[in-house]
């Protein structure tokens, strides 16, 4: 099979005129009527055109699935049964998949090009799962071309970055999120608790790691629709949390929440940016903020940390992360979350070297977010024609294949989820044991 | 202040003559009889020299001190009653500690050209406590030259290294260690537990991280007197345990042991380093190795966990750590572990991320460490006298300024000590929370 003179994958030529007419395909394209579609406009699939298939299964070790293509024919890939039917309806797809198929599966997903039947999840873990083990040596011989680095936060990169993601309707995220709007990895003492229990934990889970008591000020970088700062003080009796974050809708909702509950004097939403956190503060929290930071930013991250604690000070920090440094998964990063990038432990502690705060404890919670969206994922389904009606099937399609993607990297072990505790080096009246967190079912 | 003509504290001409003005005291010099010595060979303190210790003395941020030079001049240093008594019994030892103070105090302590009268470990934390805290940019400024890249763990020079210090006298060591011969970090899930007991929960708590169970091979790498590996079969039943070492003492010591318990079978030493680690086995461990491994050698160290751990495999390191890179004190280096580092854990990230293995947990026993290197320095003082019987004084003091300033290390936040759990990328059959390491009063 090695000397046979097919077209190589990474064919300029071929791979740059098709890029455009993805572009193009992606603005221009309705949800197709498949099969009238391509018959009207695509020839049979060619020998060397299946050649190109089958040199991309097996570069993914061959995985056990059935696909279709445009003229009907079938192949089946892997020897156990297949874990579902990916049908590939048009040409073009076809070579945008052999393309690069990280960045372009997704559009052509979202479009309906492509269609996956069957278990979506498993389908994109069993992909997952053919790259985890990979040595990091190898990271620069990438399988595909796809992965780049993302986008610049700056304040207003940043603004922007968060703006596209976070504020395109909280009634949307009310479709599918818990009653406390947590939109980071609940915490499964028991995989069978319920999302709304499992939230309830997480914030438990995290309130005890600091130990909070109604003698602290906090501080929380990236609050969400704010349901952690509530927390706090309702369950924790904490003195004043200041809560900073650039979604206007997320504040908006944060603050109209904390009102109503007769604890606006307590929670304070500031809708800024983390790096203009000012004065000093017992503890210091972030959940599911730094995966939107980025690396460069992560040496100031940790001035900000440093001199916003007091001398005997503390923090949590709640991130996706990687076993090793790499880019968030193209399409991702290009169409659901500009801008972010989940780290590795390794560039994680640039955030604490920098100013030699104290790593306490880290918790690698991989398996409760693979449970998180599990649920998310369910409730997403359920709720799809009201999603529909709010905006269109392509943004179904888009959010479906986000949130089984990321459930199957969490299952694969592609992405993990780090609770990092720190505190000022010198902190000296911590308990000796961990045991605390764990009493009382916690 | 800035502008006087002092000769600055780093003037070749001046530092050279006493580094080796040094090292002909530390070779020839017996325990002086102090007062006569000082009187016949030293004249009176001039005001130059009294000008250079309190510049000294100001970059040590004017520790609370009581200073006696060979003239008897008395110096009080700081505004809070002092710590202790700093005696400098000689000029030639007051121009090394001016030279390079990390490297010179300990051979001077050693010799008795310098003494502390009272709080040693508390005078050494004090001067830690100046250093701890300075921000990671400013690691290139160092107060002192004294800090250096330490010396290779090539194979052969690991065996120097490890015999160098494992290899001096079982009999030595069984005078402050516990009965389980434990030179590591014990487990003090309460502070007032004796040292047998928490060394005991130290093994226990090792294993029930990794979750030991009768099905399981482990290898060990790095396995002192072999105490952990007996502790697996004794009280978690594992099926087989190969432990790898260099130091023939320590081997010698353990296999004894084996045999005298009746679990040679089952519990294999072998006298080899860690990189001739062969087979495939369920759990791999080292407790107290990764000090003496070298930054260098950390990606072959995971290399080593690649391949010896089965599909499912999981692992345990336990290494006194940094909160941010630099090296081990000077004077330990060069006097008591030849090639000893220990890293912060950006630099351990390089022993998992080489080949993707998952962290699943760290947790930093800081506390334990001043705890136990207390009790040892209690239990060494007892056995001062046999001790000095076995050496010779020159010995008790380098041993005693060695534990001393290993607690007020550990105390003073300059040195951390670090579990880290972790397991092949896919793990998946691993409890949700961490509440079974803490079930059962563990």
């Amino acid at each position: 099979m090695k000397n046979h003179h097919a077209p190589t994958l990474d064919a300029p030529e071929i791979g740059e005129a098709n890029i455009e007419m993805a572009a193009v395909a992606v603005q221009t394209s309705n949800p197709p009527a498949a099969s009238t579609r391509s018959e009207a406009r695509d020839s049979k699939v060619l020998a060397v055109e299946r050649s190109l298939l089958e040199q991309l299964l097996r570069k993914l070790a061959d995985p056990p699935l059935r696909l279709v293509l445009w003229d009907d024919t079938e192949i089946l890939s892997g020897d156990s049964p297949p874990i579902a039917t990916l049908i590939v309806r048009t040409r073009a797809a076809f070579f945008r998949l052999l393309w690069d198929p990280n960045r372009n599966f997704g559009d052509d997903y979202a479009s309906g090009e492509i269609e996956v039947e069957g278990d979506l999840v498993g389908f994109l873990a069993a992909l997952y799962a053919t790259t985890v083990d990979v040595p990091y040596s190898a990271a620069g011989l990438r399988l595909f071309p796809g992965e780049r680095r993302p986008r610049r936060n700056t304040l207003k990169g940043s603004r922007e970055h968060i703006h596209h993601h976070y504020d395109i309707g909280n009634a949307f995220y009310q479709l599918w999120l818990d009653e406390e709007m947590q939109y980071t990895c609940a915490y499964f003492a028991d995989a069978g608790m319920t999302l709304e229990a499992a939230q309830q934990a997480k914030l438990d889970h995290v309130c005890r790691k600091l130990r909070l008591t109604p003698a602290d000020n906090v501080v929380e970088a990236g609050c969400g629709w704010g349901g952690l700062a509530l927390h706090m003080v309702r369950h924790f009796g904490v003195a004043k949390v200041r809560a900073f974050n650039i979604s206007e809708e997320q504040v908006k909702y944060a603050r109209e929440r904390a009102k109503q509950e007769g604890l606006a004097d307590r929670v304070e939403y500031v809708l800024d940016d983390y790096r203009n956190i000012s004065d000093r503060y017992d503890a210091f929290v972030s959940v599911g903020m730094l995966e939107h930071v980025g690396v460069e930013n992560y040496r100031d991250l940790g001035e900000v940390i440093h001199r916003s604690l007091t001398p005997t000070g503390r923090g949590l920090i709640h991130s996706i992360g990687r076993n090793r440094p790499g880019y968030m998964h193209p399409w991702i990063e290009r169409r659901i979350f500009p801008g972010a990038h989940p780290p590795a432990l390794s560039e994680m502690t640039q955030i604490f070297e920098t100013r030699r705060l104290s790593v306490l404890d880290v918790e690698n919670l991989r398996p409760h977010y693979a449970i998180t969206l599990h649920h998310w994922l369910e409730r997403f389904e359920a709720s799809r024609d009201q999603v529909r009606g709010m905006y269109d099937e392509r943004f179904v399609r888009m959010w479906r294949l986000y949130l089984a993607g990321s459930e199957a990297a969490f299952r694969s072990g592609e992405l993990q989820l780090f609770q990092v505790l720190f505190a000022r080096p010198t902190v000296s009246d911590w308990p000796l044991t961990r045991a605390w967190i764990y009493r009382d079912g916690g």
